[in-house]
């Protein structure tokens, strides 16, 4: 999830780069990893210059910064790029703590779970608003915060029956909008992977 | 603690403003903090030309590009600027947990916790290593953000028998050259007040 949100953020730039995949199943740690980032050893690393960059939203602050040419990922405003780091932090403490909650849980733990989710989905809701983006007019730095999940929440969607577009529409078209960008689609996972893949944690689990 | 953050960044920057204080005993909220912080409700927030910012880090971030004149508080460099927000991140990952469990808890539960704090400060100590400051030569984001705990560490310290200057004696130089910065020894509450609230949560605890 979070190394597509930086694969989003290079695209959107237009900058070209080399993609090394790390191998994550038995919680295995490559040389490579383990060297560029020794404190968490944890994906995304962006390695630029032979210095390495790590965390998903201070790499997206980084790229922005140096390839200042093009498209601008947070607004240049300082009170509007406060707000941008507001709600992509408010997004980061709630989705991924919820989503894996969902997808381990069963029965009414699972409902409660898919409530509590759907609360912090409606305060984005009403954050977005009318805007077609978080950021206004156009795609950035609170998008990508979020659309990374995407594929994981229509997973969730089908393992614990909810709709998120029932509840929140205009995150719904949101998230479509999103979807038409190429920087976004070519970049996200299948959610019926995700969905197996969650299927058989849930098993391998029981 | 965090409010102290934004008020060190402000006095380093030389900026007059008005404190207004939040009385949090038994955790009520006044009008003025659910208006301008009504996802969390917590301090600090500054309020600028009728806008409201929240989240001390990004206050830091804020306040240090719209006041650009006078003292840098981030690098300008974006490689530094994304270590800088690494590192202060990593401390808001580790300090503030760290430092509760050992307040409220006891025993071979304590010294547990008391060891993991000090792994921590050794993994921060590396990071100083020889220089004065952690950005460097001058005092910025990094320190502010970790010498706001110092209080609360000084109080730690006595209650749970352990020393900082022991195992990090770096470290210890460090926060004596923050504490002779006259943004910091003003701003930091008395360690041994923070020593008596801990002792009567304790109290009452138990």
């Amino acid at each position: 999830m979070f190394t597509s949100r930086v694969r989003i953020a290079l695209a959107e730039k237009g900058i070209n780069y080399e993609l090394i995949v790390e191998d994550l199943i038995d919680n295995k740690k490559s040389p490579l990893l383990e060297k560029h980032n020794p404190i968490y050893k944890k994906i995304p690393v962006l390695l630029h210059k032979g210095k390495s960059i790590c965390e998903s939203k201070i790499i997206i602050q980084y790229i922005d910064e140096t390839w200042k040419e093009g498209y601008p990922l947070l607004p240049s405003d300082p009170y509007l790029k406060s707000q941008a780091a507001f709600w992509a932090d408010y997004i980061d403490k709630h989705t991924y703590d919820c989503l894996k909650k969902i997808s381990i849980t069963e029965g009414e733990e699972r409902q409660k779970a898919v409530e509590e989710f759907l609360e912090f989905l409606k305060v984005l809701e009403r954050e977005l608003g009318e805007k077609p983006y978080f950021n206004g007019e156009s795609f950035g730095f609170v998008d990508m915060a979020l659309i990374c999940y995407y594929s994981n929440i229509i997973a969730c969607e089908t393992l614990a029956n909810f709709s998120v577009e029932k509840h929140c529409p205009k995150l719904a078209l949101w998230a479509t909008q999103c979807m038409k960008r190429e920087s976004v689609s070519k970049t996200l996972a299948d959610p019926n992977k995700i969905y197996d893949l969650m299927m058989a944690n849930t098993k391998k689990a029981s």
